[in-house]
């Protein structure tokens, strides 16, 4: 581990492929980027560490199991044990690919929110060729939003993409069903006009579904409820995976296709690795005092590399301190105790 | 005009490719599948009709216009006078690529709605290779929904499914951020009791975002508020649009890839046409008392004579009588009395 330097924490073993995927990619990490990574999970489960550095626990959180049960009685677990490096200190970032709603709620109940966050918020990157994907959250933290959380999601989507893209001042869209302010539900006509009046976001105003994935729109971050963002987030990766089975059950159809296929599938290599998941490094849990950031389920080592990179980036680049300022620093009371009121996310059983 | 049988009443100035597209559009339904049509719009604009009737009018409604205020002052325009067509008996039904809001507006004022039914709601194809399209409702009529109009959604999308594909006994699912009936927004559990409670209607359970285009579920009609529907299916549409163009521009990148891409292209055709939207024939307006199609507004004369026939084959099969027996025969008189009391569709500025 390099000197002074706080380690990523990973969990070793979230995610499908899980420990080897995350053994692999955690290596990388270390070997090719440089960053300190350390390993949380049973030991006997875990198995070679491939030199790394084990932080042995006893238990595991299955990729199935309910969120909120497995965090309250599950102590000892990797994630729970992660979540905890984090919030004392041992830890600059945890990372995995496990259980996404248990990993929130780890996160959450260890690292607690930062102050003035009304609930935090799952933040996906879209892949965006040519330039720095699009941000898109709630990705399904929160099945229902206040407008006042609407706005934070703006707020802690433009941090990200400050620290993460370099994006000073990120461009910000409400997804909606119109682009006119009079069009959508009574929850993003509402959040419309809170985000309209802020001078510390350059905000577009509403976008629509065409613009996540391809379009026009010049929006770097795109806020929505966790509903909304969730659904529309699945319906494109099903898309994208349905299309691409079929594109290459075509392409191997017959000798004669497969030839041409292989003139072709050079050509389309890169766009490809543009809108492959494992590329783009992960979502991240903004809003709760730490780096957490949640690689999908079927993470490969590349994905894992990818997310130790943005979370030692991240925790480096200091996010939490400025979605603190971002949020903390001038949001108007009335609104804030509106928000407070609500109560803690009900994250058990999403 | 084939003698007897009511013809099917075409806006001629509805569209991007209006009047030629759905002059060309109209004039194939004749030639090709026996329809009569006849086209509604102002003569001087429409000009030739190919030799097709043409029921005078002096107004169009522009695509860009709001629908509530277009709807209530241009009474002698082409939508409205499609609209009257069917309400009194002179067209077995409606179809327009124009301004989908002011179609809407105009079936459901001049039309009215089917008894009992809350809300009227846009049921749109989603292609699926190889079988009949999932049937998505509702796709933005209605941003905000009460339970009783996802039920009423069900009721109306499983009519549909029986009257355009044969599907008798469809299979329903209910969109939601996990399969779980614990997980979603408070509107979809209530809604998902309601669901499966029903011995009317095969009732799967939730199905995600990634069940709309690929996927495993079995569900043939999948019903979620107009918010989301909206969002999604311009989602799915923007990230077609994107990736074909993508892959057509690295089939053109040189000589080598243009004679490989001549290899491929031809297999790949199967897969393309049955993703085109000119194919699937144009989303259907359910719930008002007469058959209106509504087609996009980029259609192609392919897209008006698609759209032409789903709309016949709806009136010969009775889809207005169908719902009416499905959600007035036995709606709970509680639950109906609550979605009543909501009033009319707020269609102005959607």
């Amino acid at each position: 581990m390099a000197e002074g330097r706080l380690p990523v924490v990973v969990d070793a073993l979230g995610g499908d492929h899980a420990p080897a995927a995350v053994v692999a990619g955690a290596r990388r990490a270390v070997d090719e980027l440089g960053i300190p990574v350390v390993l949380v999970g049973p030991p006997e489960l875990v198995g070679d560490t491939a030199g790394l550095e084990l932080w042995p626990c006893s238990e595991v959180v299955a990729m199935d199991e309910d969120p909120g049960r497995a965090i309250r009685t599950k102590k000892d677990s990797s994630l729970v044990r992660a979540a905890e490096a984090v919030r004392d200190g041992r830890a600059a970032a945890m990372v995995s690919a496990g259980n996404t709603g248990a990993t929130m709620a780890a996160a959450l109940l260890r690292m607690g929110r930062i102050r003035g966050v009304a609930r935090p918020a799952i933040c996906t990157p879209i892949p965006r060729p040519g330039q720095a994907p699009r941000l898109l959250l709630d990705a399904g933290a929160n099945a229902e939003c206040s407008p006042v959380m609407l706005l934070q999601f703006a707020q802690m989507g433009a941090a990200l993409a400050a620290v993460r893209y370099g994006l000073e001042d990120p461009a910000v869209g409400l997804l909606s069903i119109g682009e006119e302010p009079s069009k959508g539900s009574p929850l993003v006509k509402e959040a419309h006009g809170l985000l309209a009046g802020r001078s510390d976001l350059r905000f577009l105003g509403n976008v629509e579904g065409r613009d996540l994935l391809g379009g026009q729109s010049a929006a770097d971050v795109v806020v929505t409820d966790g509903f909304t963002g969730n659904v529309v987030l699945k319906a494109l990766e099903g898309a994208l995976r349905f299309l691409s089975g079929a594109v290459l059950e075509a392409f191997g159809a017959d000798e004669e296709a497969k030839a041409a296929a292989g003139v072709l599938l050079p050509r389309l290599a890169p766009l490809v690795a543009e809108l492959d998941p494992d590329n783009t490094g992960g979502a991240v849990l903004l809003g709760v005092r730490g780096v957490c950031v949640i690689s999908h389920g079927s993470s490969s080592d590349q994905a894992i590399l990818s997310a130790i990179r943005v979370a030692a980036d991240a925790a480096d680049r200091q996010l939490v301190q400025r979605i603190g300022q971002l949020v903390a620093g001038d949001q108007g009371a009335e609104e804030l105790a509106d928000a407070l009121r609500e109560g803690p996310a009900p994250l058990a059983g999403r």
